[in-house]
């Protein structure tokens, strides 16, 4: 095992809480007003984004910002726009031609609480939001060439190569034998993709960070990203719809290919562990510095939903 | 009536096919390839950019470059940036739960030649690959600032107070009775702000420009993007399916709120020929330079299909 993690679990839960209400709060004021016209696709941008969603991409540019000894506000609207590129994403992955889901954070999926047109467009007016925050937001660092290299890695990320490439990928095998490799690669766009570019956005906004800090993040990322979606797929299997607030059982009823299924519980509970140990492996440069990454880490990697 | 154009027509609809030649090139080079994975969603983006289009917002953007005495080089990126925003959402306008088109540009939808899983990640993907040109290449003016602007002008048109929000009103209002100002203001969501957005990228490549000369191009923009859904929607009623690659008479059918509609034929004609005066107006302190520009808006205002 690597370093085990000198923080207070319970203690990070809360520090989890407050990253929460943190966004919650930055998101609603950065969405448009639910009066403003067209009212009914504001209100439908809203109901997706707000009151619901772990937060979890945004509290990795928060830890990673800490870890960096950069004040959150810093990075506080590039969580925001990560967080806008994951919402869209999920807005158009629940639409019936896609995974066909009608329950997204314990609550009726955009599609089901308005209807399809309106969760297409939803998740279309998502994608330039969250670029226009990197454009305009006054909190982010002033030079125009990292608010340009922040919308280069978050287009990368959740482009044709990255994430919708993934859900491409995933849309296609749905029902096909794939071995492990195949799988991991699939996982690396679909939800890999934009963990690490949450973690390399906070980092560009770190200024003259060291090349080599800059991968071992990069590292981290990579590990965590994978381990997460392998605990994600573990959660599908062992969890209850209750808990989970979306159909639990849902991977096996589509066919979809995971780790559970390919290699059984066991071995993927084995692999989640190596992952972790190599995610915490890869923060030693930082020593100290790096406990909010590792608190993450130990915490998404031991969640129960 | 303004200046009469003393360019030769049938030279000029030279010019535009030379213009649509470049496009097709320039998008076939920075398009992923089809065989790049995910294969399927790379020939599909393909189908859908490729291969037709009149491509006009191009157009308005290298005729702006000429106007301003920059050359088209130099917008080469930006309109297909612009150009792959508008493909992206007709991809999206034309899915069952929004305008159900089973024919674009004289070709099957992408819904229809693929599916439609595909077709709304295609839209997807193509906002960010869009986007990305605007960080990444390398023939648009060097300066950061410069290129984070463009990313602004693209993403507000494009976003849920322009396009997006646009496309939300016309489903919203389909079978409603509108007046004459609320059909304008949801064409100059619709389609007036990426035609706005086309000639100001354009502007934002040339260094220095005067303030009234930009405000001067604003006016030109909202007149003949205005004009410019007017002449659609007449070319609707009055034209063939043959001849337009869409099917005619499609807005009567979803009781679209249109100028022909509302005020009729005659009144809708004449509309366009007040805003095509405006839009030469406006164009008076370029003297003869803006040549271009005089010969598109008046191609574009008495064109057939």
């Amino acid at each position: 095992m690597a370093d085990t993690n000198p923080v207070n679990e319970p203690d990070f839960a809360g520090q989890l809480e407050a990253w929460r209400v943190r966004m919650e709060a930055a998101l609603a004021a950065r969405l448009p007003a639910a009066d403003a016209v067209p009212a009914r696709l504001h209100e439908a941008m809203r109901y997706s984004v707000l009151g619901g969603g772990k937060r979890i991409r945004p509290a990795l540019l928060f830890a990673t910002a800490r870890t960096l000894g950069l004040p959150e506000d810093r990075v506080e609207a590039a969580a925001c726009a990560i967080e806008l590129i994951h919402v869209y994403s999920l807005v158009h992955d629940d639409l019936p031609a896609m995974d066909d889901d009608d329950l997204r954070r314990g609550r009726p999926t955009c599609h089901k609480a308005y209807d399809e047109a309106t969760a297409i467009l939803v998740g279309d007016a998502l994608q330039p939001l969250a670029i226009d925050l990197l454009v305009r937001d006054p909190a982010l660092p002033d030079a125009a060439a990292v608010r340009l290299r922040l919308i280069g890695l978050l287009c990368e990320a959740s482009g044709s190569l990255g994430m919708v490439g993934g859900q491409a990928i995933d849309l296609a095998v749905e029902g096909t034998r794939l071995d492990i490799a195949q799988v991991e690669d699939l996982h690396a766009r679909k939800t890999g993709a934009l963990i690490r570019a949450s973690v390399l956005m906070a980092a560009e906004c770190a200024p003259g960070l060291e090349p080599a800090h800059r991968e071992a993040l990069a590292r981290f990322a990579a590990a965590i990203g994978l381990a997460f979606q392998i605990q994600d797929d573990l959660l599908d299997v062992l969890g209850d719809t209750a808990t989970l607030g979306k159909a639990a059982g849902a991977d096996r009823e589509h066919a979809k290919p995971t780790h559970p299924a390919i290699i059984g519980i066991e071995e993927s509970q084995r692999r989640v562990r190596l992952l972790h140990d190599e995610a915490l492996e890869s923060l030693r440069p930082f020593g100290d510095h790096a406990a909010p990454l590792r608190s993450l880490a130990n915490w998404l990697l031991s969640r129960r939903y």
